[in-house]
């Protein structure tokens, strides 16, 4: 059961109130260097990444975002620290979301300046605490908890929600997974505005993966979030396939490739983990959903095997490849991956045949 | 909150009953291959597995289990299909735990004299339902749901619980995510007995970690769950990794190193992404418990890295090495990824002296 959240509109993008969970991440380009980010950008587009964040860290980088936005197909959030005149100039630039905590710009004034311009282009916008750069004061009433990310974020809200302004997504991350998991437990009881989720700070492409998968695959079993972002020190295409890869493995997105395949074990007769290291580097991008099966022995392979869109089992130095419940050929182990690859390609190739000709 | 479970002994080993959740793997050795099997539990012993289990698919693997046994460190566990006079061979050869679904060895008959010789020396039972392979009958009435799943295992249990035995572990393991995580939730509302947690057939390393990072770590945040084993297609060793990382981003498991690092942004200035990967690939194994903050800007780098055990902050070309809070140096981009490894095992080895001279 997904909690009910408000719905808010990014460019045209629905985020809460039911709409499907998206994904995002953060260009690691130089906003200045409008080209590198367009390009950046537009392959996360392509690796199916739904909403953009880029840093804006002085003018030279606002100026580049009217033209970063005409350029890309997905909607664009400023990420701004501080200064509220670089938030009014990406507001003007045409972007579709900021992210900037109303607390760190300054007098009510600023505040009132920046929800204005917001409210008029029906700008949402996202309050960002993290547990790392928490206020002092807060830090001092409450220590390093949930309840100080969840009050530090409240205090923001309040700021904005006193120019009437509602349009709010927030985010309480923190780079510890259970701090993480509680504070967004303990917010999604306190308000109905959505939530972006994230782990942050958690680490390389590997420990990152698994703290995030952990951290956000937990809230969403439990029908928390909206939208979320996995944080690494990686690529931004590792953080959007790994994001894609959390929802999928939830059921909360289609598309793409479901790989079963067994851990192996002392009946196995054939290099199944070779096999699926190259099967799984040459996967390729699909929007259809397919279910590939990938199975060492000839004791249950041959069932999960059938049960998959396309399949292969193991024997002893050969291998059976399934389509659809049915038996295609033997093939000798060496050729099995390139089989099995050739097979969803074409297996992909007729499905698109088959929604031309719908 | 753990949920209080029963405790079991494997070899020395408690496993549940507020013991330390421990990591399991499944050798992909050939078992009767007695040597190969050796040395590869040894590897996994030397990365942090607490529990072994071997698949013994006939009488010549089932002969080499005594050998195997004496050779090592860590509680041995017998994987048995079907035939219970392997179980008995096992269990003769001083095997610390059998998995074995009893409804699958024929008669009661069969079902008594495996209970009586695991009651004789104490040797758990590890009931291992997986959703792939549930019976046609339980399929036509529950479907392949949790209750199937549920229904299943209990029904197996009762087997053992007729011969008055309660050494038992159970799982409920299926490749789909949401339907092993409410699997568990469903069967820890109806039993004491400990758990043992995995999303079977997950795929390779990479989407097999995701979904298992989901499955067992949404369930171990619930409290649910007292020994877990990662699925992969993957090497036993990274199925190890991947169990302890889980554990580690939960606190449930102490020792290794935490790597915290930003994910980069327009405001990074060095080659973050390289020094974390060859920062990643080069961490020592430890038992120590180290905080490693490796930070790409001198906005929030600098504080973060000092609250770290020891860290770096990146600025323009250069970084500032921190250990213990206070700045050391600062060193040129290039070598920054090679001196915080030195740092690192530096640190290690003073705390190492430190704990001889207790």
């Amino acid at each position: 059961m997904r909690r009910n959240t408000r719905q808010l509109i990014l460019g045209r993008l629905p985020v809460g109130g039911g709409a499907p969970i998206s994904v995002q991440t953060m260009t690691k380009t130089d906003t200045r260097d409008a080209a590198a980010t367009v390009t950046q950008i537009r392959e996360l587009e392509h690796l199916g990444c739904d909403v953009i964040r880029v840093a804006v860290p002085d003018e030279l980088a606002a100026r580049e975002l009217a033209g970063i936005r005409s350029s890309i197909g997905i909607p664009l959030v400023a990420d701004i620290h501080f200064d509220y005149r670089l938030a009014l100039q990406a507001i003007a630039a045409g972007v579709d979301g900021l992210r900037i905590n109303p607390g760190n710009i300054g007098s009510q004034d600023r505040v009132r300046a920046v929800v204005r311009a917001a409210a008029e282009r029906r700008i949402p916008i996202r309050i960002g605490v993290n547990a790392g750069s928490l206020a002092p004061e807060i830090l001092e009433r409450y220590g390093r908890t949930p309840a100080a990310l969840v009050e530090s974020a409240l205090s923001h809200v309040r700021l904005l929600e006193q120019e009437q302004f509602f349009d709010i997504k927030i985010s309480v991350k923190a780079s510890d997974v259970l701090l993480t998991i509680e504070a967004y437990r303990l917010l999604s009881e306190k308000v109905d505005y959505p939530l972006h989720l994230g782990v942050t700070e958690a680490g390389g492409p590997w420990a990152g993966t698994v703290k995030s998968a952990i951290g956000i695959g937990t809230l969403l079993s439990e029908g928390i979030g909206d939208t979320i972002r996995v944080s690494l020190t990686g690529t931004p295409h590792e953080e959007v396939r790994a994001g894609k890869q959390i929802l999928r493995s939830l059921g909360l997105r289609q598309g793409g490739i479901d790989l079963i395949s067994c851990p192996t074990c002392g009946r196995c007769q054939i290099d199944l983990l070779e096999i699926v290291r190259v099967v799984e580097e040459q996967l390729p991008e699909t929007d259809e959903s397919l279910k590939v099966a990938v199975m060492g022995c000839t004791v249950n392979g041959p069932g999960e095997a059938r049960d998959a869109d396309v399949g292969i089992a193991g024997g002893r130095g050969k291998g059976m490849l399934f389509k659809h419940g049915q038996l295609l050929r033997r093939v000798p182990e060496e050729n099995l991956a390139e089989a099995l690859i050739m097979e969803i390609k074409q297996t992909l190739d007729e499905r698109k045949q088959d929604h031309e000709s719908d």
